[in-house]
């Protein structure tokens, strides 16, 4: 069953043709997504790429109660990657990684608790080195 | 393309079907998968679930070092469950999970770097009352 | 000026008699207010004391979107009480409380961000011996 | 019944009139309080705002256990307002904060556990845009 | 040069012939030195275990001050040993542990900072489980 | 006994004569030592001295797994430095260290387990202005 978590993680992690019938399976059945790209070691421009993107595109109103959702399910995938030891740069590693933005309701179909927001964070953390990382994968979501 | 975290976080995300699918792919291309089903308020149950089933199923060897790159991918992906705050019962809450352990090397066909261990957790964490949960995520690897 | 956190931290701080004039004011501009007293070692109870006092008053209601804006807003005020080293009988400790809940707008008259739920936590942590502990105190707050 | 959180918390959240009283009582009482306001992203300058006027205002004397004391008690009160996620810029988020500093008796009265030293911190933490942000109360003591 | 953090590692290092002489070099200069040993899942036993020797052997005196330091002192040891995931049963590890308790100047023969107190813990922390777990140290100290 | 830990603590603690005895035995159980020195408020100049130092000296070889053992056992004994609030001049705090590196078994003369790494870091730290600050001893280990 489609699911606003399952949407957020696949689209991050499904190659191309996987990820466009799971897009058109989204939308049926209301889900907005936004896939992105960003990579660093400075923590904040993790924040800021997902922050101006779900502005940009739209899956925020003006009001600052969907900004806090947001940025609260961005601080979670963040967590999510980070493993227990929050940090990038000030523990000497670096980030390269998608993003997806999703609104929609927490399982498909399933109205009457209303919208929530969802970001994941799927990618590679390691020594600032080519090759020398893994993967990593955070999920963050709350209601909007 | 195939990569350990992948075949750890598609494992605990999809169809049956699809399931079966990665499932061929992955043992083709020299990875040891097993899912499992696990919940609880006490994060203690989490641990032994997934630490049992590798033990039994033949995912570590007999040796400290092997156990330690276990424990800490599971440590891990509990902390990618909690979001910065590490705890169930103790801060009131209950998780429900699919669990999955894999080896195999850190990508498809790049055995010069030895092979790994991924733990992922997925399923909804929540207040001990139906419904009122939503989805989590959590990753972990080390080597092995 | 009246906002929801003052109301929530001067709600368990005041004697009785500013509470009261404190209570008139903060109705008068629309915050539905309620206070209650907790102590333990074991942080569940915390949780639970706040979340079965605002499903009985009416503070949240019976959407998860509801419950989970409360849980939030209690673990936050949570993290405030322990100050970076989340737990209580685990690392010996002990608390006694009182907590607020409030509900209304971020700030006096400000309809247009909708209404958010906030949760305060007022008291002494210590040693669990008479006498051997100090003030805490721990505030969150979220949408609703 | 007066003591030395109080003091440190209605510091900085009450109206000016309330405040005049509350420090006359507060005086009389032997404690000693000072007042100011610092505003950033950078964390550290919370934490210099704070030890500068200590300083400056002769609540710490030149010794290292005072600053020490002084210290703790700020990094609980900053542990306070980030509610179990540590760091302001770094994870893009701001905030402009009153501080208190008093420094007393544990209870009004009550000489004989000697002097401890507060700081409250209290203010509004968000996005890095106006409004975009809501109120956080951090409060950390130490005997000196 | 002898200081008071090298005399309470030194303690739970040694050998029994460089423990003894380390005593009388530590006494002399002013320390007051005591080990002890404890083992368990649960980490309150490892707080109790030293708040009841140190108070039995004199450490600290009856006011809340004093088993303030004493106590910070234990968290910060126990934070070392756990190294950014609190926790020993709740994420299913074990620890058996020496500890020592020294109360001192901060280094010896520097009198004019006063008396600090700092608590060593080391051993070793793992899977419940013989053999199958490594060395930990964790070191804290603060002005008594 | 010689453990790994044990002379990786050792060697930043003792005095010259008594390192140069410990570094005698260590050598003949087949330990291989490092020390070095690094002080900084930028966390990140820590990490990157042990690992510098770890490369330059051949304690690690060409592959990520070994990079990632000796990671982690610097951010574990950062954790230990850092007693549950990790962070240095975000914090306004600064560390002055010696560190050392030790690669062998975990305890002398049982080699069925494989070689560890360990990562110790002791020194003192504090607010950044002479005197002000004490002790601090961090310790990390993982299999390699």
């Amino acid at each position: 069953m489609i699911s606003l978590g399952k949407v957020a993680v696949l689209s991050v992690l499904q190659t191309e043709a996987e990820e466009i019938s799971l897009l058109e399976q989204s939308l049926a059945l209301g889900y907005k997504v936004y896939k992105g790209k960003v990579g660093s070691m400075d923590s904040a421009k993790i924040f800021a790429a997902v922050e101006t993107a779900a502005k940009r595109e739209g899956f925020i109103g003006s009001h600052y109660r969907e900004e806090h959702a947001l940025y609260h399910s961005i601080l979670e995938a963040y967590q999510g990657i980070c493993r227990g030891n929050a940090g990038l740069g000030n523990v000497l590693r670096s980030a390269g990684l998608l993003y997806s933005i999703v609104r929609g309701t927490r399982a498909a179909g399933c109205a009457d608790d209303g919208e929530w927001i969802a970001v994941a964070l799927y990618g590679y953390m390691g020594a600032p080195m080519k090759g020398f990382e893994h993967e990593v994968l955070g999920l963050g979501m709350n209601p909007i």
